[in-house]
């Protein structure tokens, strides 16, 4: 299949890229560089040294006779290139990373917030509004968020994206109806992920679109089978208080001896996969586009739930850490459960990759290998959510 | 109170304005005169002559002796001015009306949809981020549409912005839960209300905010108390096929002679209210807005629901005039049973002015009166919602 991927350069559009195209898929690249920029503005680099785009698709040539184009520009703000590049391409389906995709990022200023809702907005109604004026039926293939559904403890096992409810009628007669889940975000970049929810709801009906949402959990890992063949394919580790995701800051903490950075008393409870399942998951929602023709699809991209101090625990016993309570940043609950079904993606062949696979050990060795690339005063998270989040943490010690 | 109206120089900030003036709140109008550049940009007029928004705030004074200081920028794409400006004014409450309002005009061409987006996401969302700066408490209060609940008919009436739903839990045992009314939106312009909600849902939350929704009927009638007072304080009456709003038009088409426009079958139940009692809401949700502490309120700013073709048939009798059924651009159900509640507002005093007041005939003399300024080729309504709309319509006689 023809698969543009938007944001090809990213943590997960790069490995996704080249999974789809080790696959055998016919994979065009777009994107337009600015996860690199932002590293700039951050003061801050990838853990792991990354090559180019350029270099990036050159090697990938050289190691599998296998091409992959590029194009850049931002979707987001270059209607013009964007429906340029989907008329040339006319792809069977785009896969739409290029969303700002940190909770902390989103939150840091003013800037920050409306940079978020700007530039996700945009994307996701450019792409739409384009491939409805060229009249195309391809497959939109979205990423979305497991906080979509919100963070608080329902007691439900989360469903995939939508729920059955019931209410009295005016007449009192019980009535039922399915609903997407009601959404709950606890941040200005999952709102932004609510937010495409109804964009795809509107447009899927309107101008009959193929729409499929991943709400995915938080990634962790760095490598894949394809990023591996050679050090030029490198993929991204992100271990700052901005894009670094939470297991993979508790990994290179440990692995070059920072107290495992714990935020309020850890007993928040989120979703997970390894970015090894992520690029399955991808290729897997793209080989079963036939499926989606009515109401947009939505499954959950995650593989397992563990509460934060739990898995700080497991870091630290695996990998020898101590562990430092630090005041929360964030507006959230101290504490929740979660529950989340996956049945969509496990039906698709989904086989998923756990924690207690081995891979928390290669990913510290791979910490350790490029830990003289660390700067430790960008460990700290310091995006507040709130004024009385900033005011809590300022007064603390950290 | 200091009251700033984001979009004062529209067809209900207008008149909000003045009648926020008129009631002795010190009022402040923002406005990037958007609206009457997209007249130039249609090729149409308002039936009723407006002044420049200068002359107008002239005439008040001269009339009135109250002053209403104004500002020209645009609250989507220049934050600093915003910020500069809520800093300056410090306003108690904010009357939020800068949204591109028409849903045909945001279904037109691509670039309607995305400008659509696009500039009523950034200005909601440009709006909090900057009184969350600025550390203000104002109170928000932004006109949301009637279209975020949808058009389909569904067995409850509908309730003001919350729906209390349950469903099993993960035992089997029903629990029950208020979440925001699922949303259905049936236009790119009704759906950027929706994608508002969610804003609102957020930030509410987050930074402790006072915000009222006001999803509002489609507006009839045209002049208001204040707006009586002198020509140059007239108000707009749009009846082109973009903006005109569906009464307004049958009222304007009997005057000239020109048969009613029903689109399909005319099945469609809309709710209503007039320009008179849009004002005297916003002066109540201005002046009420100690109430609001935890969640958004919301509140139905609508005093009657009517079906289109019984719409066409009172003017018809009234005023006398053909109908004409015409094929119907819109994608959206035949039609449709709607029943409204509108509690909050008849709790807080207003007492609604309805169709049958007499106000029909006085409209039409006001359509009579400026006749000569009416280009008949802007009546038709020739935005389609989607390619099918496009082949029934233009396959059609219209």
């Amino acid at each position: 299949m023809r698969v543009a991927v938007l944001g090809g350069d990213g943590f997960c559009g790069w490995p996704a890229a080249l999974h789809l195209s080790a696959n055998g898929h016919d994979v065009s690249i777009v994107d337009s560089l600015v996860r690199r920029r932002a590293d700039e503005e951050l003061g801050v680099q990838s853990l792991t040294p990354i090559a180019s785009l350029a270099d990036r698709v050159a090697a990938w040539q050289e190691v599998t006779g296998r091409q992959i184009s590029t194009v850049e520009f931002d979707v987001a703000h270059d209607y013009d290139a964007l429906v340029a590049f989907l008329d040339d391409t006319r792809p069977d389906a785009v896969v739409h990373f290029a969303e700002q995709r940190s909770a902390p990022y989103s939150m840091k200023t003013p800037w920050h917030k409306r940079y978020t809702v700007d530039n996700n907005l945009n994307a996701t109604n450019n792409l739409l509004v384009a491939l409805i004026e060229l009249g195309l039926e391809t497959h939109v293939i979205h990423l979305g968020s497991m906080g979509v559904y919100g963070y608080e403890t329902v007691p439900v096992d989360l469903p995939e994206g939508y729920l059955t409810v019931s209410y009295p009628d005016r007449n009192g007669e019980m009535r039922s109806r399915d609903i997407l889940y009601p959404t709950n975000p606890g941040s200005v970049y999952h709102m932004s992920k609510s937010l495409d929810q109804l964009l795809f709801q509107f447009y899927g009906r309107n101008d009959d679109m193929r729409i499929t949402d991943l709400h995915q959990g938080i990634v962790w890992g760095t490598q894949t089978d394809e990023t591996e063949l050679d050090p030029r394919l490198i993929n991204r580790f992100d271990y700052d208080g901005d894009y670094g995701t939470v297991l993979n800051r508790f990994i290179i903490e440990a692995a070059i001896g920072y107290p495992l950075t714990v935020h309020g008393t850890g007993g928040q409870t989120r979703a997970f996969i390894n970015i090894r399942d992520t690029v399955k998951c991808i290729r897997i929602a793209v080989e079963s586009g036939d499926q989606v023709t009515g109401r947009v699809r939505v499954m959950n991209q995650m593989t397992e739930t563990h509460r934060v101090s739990e898995l700080a625990e497991l870091v630290a016993d695996t990998l020898g850490a101590e562990i430092n309570m630090v005041a929360n940043p964030r507006q959230e609950a101290d504490a929740n459960e979660l529950v989340v079904r996956n049945d969509h993606l496990l039906g698709l062949g989904l086989d998923p990759i756990t924690l207690d696979s081995g891979l928390l050990v290669t990913e510290a060795d791979l910490a350790r290998k490029y830990g003289d690339r660390i700067d430790q005063s960008r460990i700290p998270a310091k995006s507040y959510w709130n004024s009385n989040r900033r005011s809590a943490v300022e007064g603390s010690s950290d």
